[in-house]
């Protein structure tokens, strides 16, 4: 049978798969779910065994367990690993999803005219790797593996990965490979195929601020006792200036400038502003002064509030003084930036401008390198030949604003380069509420993925 | 049967009385506790008719009811109105209280050897109002009431007293009264009987960032797109100076600015600035730059964050970037602060501060009037000497922080001086976890009232 028409026969079977997938809870940030995250790794398994791998284990970890599979059909031909991960971002705000986010459902958009897959974990990432569970599948089946090829799918990625460093560096043998694929970034659009060649890294933190040791009656202490709250926001106030630049002394002292040409190429990449703002409903864009939206989010570092909570936050009014503020911040860093010199510049610096009236804590919750990938390797030049072929246009190096902390650690302990092979849209919501993936994209990857081996087998056997 | 012997006789049943009040969740700020705030006006009403008012009665309004009651032995006599409040803060946070905030417990602490009823609303204001019922059954059932008495207690003054004021216009023959008593303040201390004769006002107001229309992957938009909590901060941030000013243009420009001697004579008020901070476990204190702290809380406005939320709260980490962020703030007022016209100007501040880049919504709570009351009326005499009789000390005038809204609008609407005769102790965690009131306080101001009611009936007859 050839390959199109394998795919063909088993369409529904390989969308009802993936679907069985997303009905698994597989949140790692939240203990509750840790049930339904080793249920999510024997189920990626099966799936594993049942695609033809020789083997398939689930390694357990200190955290969440990483599913190693492989086949190999010839120690002599060249290697591919596939990285991805299992777990997914918590759900919440539940009540802002139009369907559950565990009861996937397929719905037609203006984006998606042909259906898309509505569930956390639809794009990131469960959408995106089993893609390449069910391209091995169909090589397999078809008799036409040109390679071989491993996988590694984690279950901490939304967590920072963890574990995952120690399991690579206590496996490296094991992991060897020629070219490592992941599939967890996006392109610019269907009509614009585009490979990532650059990702931010990032520095989570969290700050309490606490002021007296109790709730106070805003009314008797209100003025004479110190609001953390209020404390807290002129903190976090303080960390830009006027030009949204960052102020954390040193914070861009590591940060590589790209040349005019450099940035020039990078703003070449098709981008329409008015339909930016439009879709996000914004009047304006907000970022640092000096840069294009493709640099902000591409080229410069950044820092955010992912979450602040204290005081009184029910219904109507309550004058309270509260004794407590907290804040969730994260950075995204980039080249050469060091996630852990940032968390303690960060740390250091928070405590020196907190006032002699509160009491601070601050904590790293994790971090991850900043990455930038090779555009002229051997697996990037294969990986561009699949996408024209699939989608009749050469594809355009890009870089993204997010993060895969793993990338610049393979990097350097595996050897060889990451392609970032993402078929996802930005659109795609993301961490957000109504996280979706389009169906054609996953049948396009599927049958990228296939190409790209082929390309892969050719372009290393010259 | 005297006024000690009937007090000693009954000192049980008062106390048992007022536990059994305390054990009805009156919160009138969340509507599921509604049921309570009804049944605790209920429960009012009946304490009142036992306590031998000729009658009684629950007046509904659009909120929660006010019960009204009075006894009048002879309409040539002068009369009394008391007032308080039934109704309760929220208790959460309740993880913080050591015991159940509606099952009532006597405990004894350093302040009070002789104990205390820790409950929500021990203090503020059922343990207070309570002991006025408690002064009229004593002097009805001992054939010594001087004078005619009305009670009116509603059920609003934590979410702002909403429909006090109408209910006041459209009573005010019914309320006509000579002075009107509120036990909703606080002393000194035990040893340093003191009369309240300034109020704060407040305006507290709620706002609304909007950043993009949905919540989104800090990574794929984080430097491009606003952020509503940053943002929220730095708008909150830019509300005070380096000094501690509040920024709000023509915020201070009707604040009454008290004299030197005025202030001074303040300032000789007892008070211990390092038990101040050891009480509260704070290295500092933290106001406005040119006041001591008891100016600070009594002649100054305030702006404080009562409770901020938005993005991720749970556990562990998210690269969120949220679309919404919320505060509530609160401003207290001094005279002649109007409180309408701060959260009018508070309101086009923060629309012409926020970026572009975001929408705002802002909307007032509720809001009250500043007070400040007079020092040498009949009332204030009548108190000072009872208080100076039982407590063998003449009380001193001070300048609370809190807010009693009604005040203003009883001066204004009713005419006669409100006499703010608390018997708290700013110890006592009102609003807090843990909230308490001093046994010896309950039945010290019973006697204190009861003192009152003979030394006023005097005065009038002079």
């Amino acid at each position: 049978m050839t390959i199109p028409s394998f795919i063909e026969k088993n369409k529904d079977r390989f969308l009802e798969e993936l679907l069985e997938l997303l009905r698994i809870p597989s949140v790692s940030a939240d203990p509750k779910f840790s049930k339904e995250v080793q249920a999510a790794a024997a189920y990626v398994k099966a799936s594993l065994l049942k695609a033809g791998a020789d083997q398939a284990e689930i390694c357990p970890t200190p955290g969440h367990p990483i599913v190693y599979a492989e086949k190999i059909i010839d120690p002599k031909l060249p290697t591919v690993l596939v990285y991805g991960h299992y777990d997914v971002q918590p759900a919440d705000p539940y009540e802002l999803w139009d369907s559950p986010p565990f009861e996937p459902v397929i719905k037609k958009t203006s984006i998606h005219p042909e259906g898309a897959i509505f569930a956390r974990g639809a794009a990131d990432d469960k959408g995106q790797f089993y893609m390449h569970i069910k391209a091995l599948e169909t090589l397999v089946a078809t008799g036409t593996l040109p390679c071989n090829v491993k996988f590694m799918i984690e279950g901490e990625e939304e967590i920072g990965s963890d574990h995952l460093n120690q399991f690579v560096l206590a496996n490296k043998d094991r992991l060897k490979a020629d070219v490592i694929l992941i599939s967890d970034t996006h392109m610019i659009g269907m009509q614009d195929p585009s490979i990532t060649v650059g990702l931010r890294g990032m520095a989570y933190m969290e700050v309490e601020v606490t002021g007296a040791n109790r709730d106070l009656h805003s009314g008797t202490y209100g003025g004479a006792v110190a609001n953390p709250i209020n404390v807290l926001c002129q903190m976090i106030a303080s960390l830009k200036d006027e030009q949204e630049h960052i102020t954390l002394p040193g914070f861009y002292d590591k940060v590589q400038e790209l040349s005019p040409s450099q940035r020039q190429r990078l703003n070449e990449a098709p981008f329409d502003l008015s339909e930016y703002k439009a879709k996000l409903d914004i009047e304006e864009v907000h970022g640092e002064k000096g840069y294009t939206t493709i640099e902000r989010v591409g080229i410069r570092p950044t820092l955010d509030v992912n979450g602040i909570w204290g005081g009184y936050t029910g219904e109507g009014a309550k004058t309270v003084l509260p004794s407590k503020a907290f804040a969730k911040i994260s950075m995204r860093l980039v080249p050469h930036q060091d996630w852990q010199e940032i968390a303690q510049l960060f740390e250091a610096h928070l405590k020196s401008i907190a006032p002699a009236s509160v009491k601070i804590q601050v904590k790293a919750h994790h971090g991850g390198a900043p990455a930038v990938v090779s555009d002229s390797s051997l697996g990037y030049r294969a990986a561009e030949a699949a996408m024209e072929e699939t989608f009749g246009k050469r594809p355009l190096p890009t870089r993204e604003g997010g993060s895969i902390p793993i990338v610049a650690l393979f990097q350097q302990e595996l050897g060889s380069d990451p392609i970032l092979f993402g078929f996802g849209l930005d659109t795609d919501a993301l961490h957000s509420p109504n996280e979706h993936y389009g169906v054609k994209n996953y049948f396009m990857g599927i049958e990228t993925i296939i190409a790209f081996f082929r390309h892969f087998s050719q372009l290393s056997s010259t």
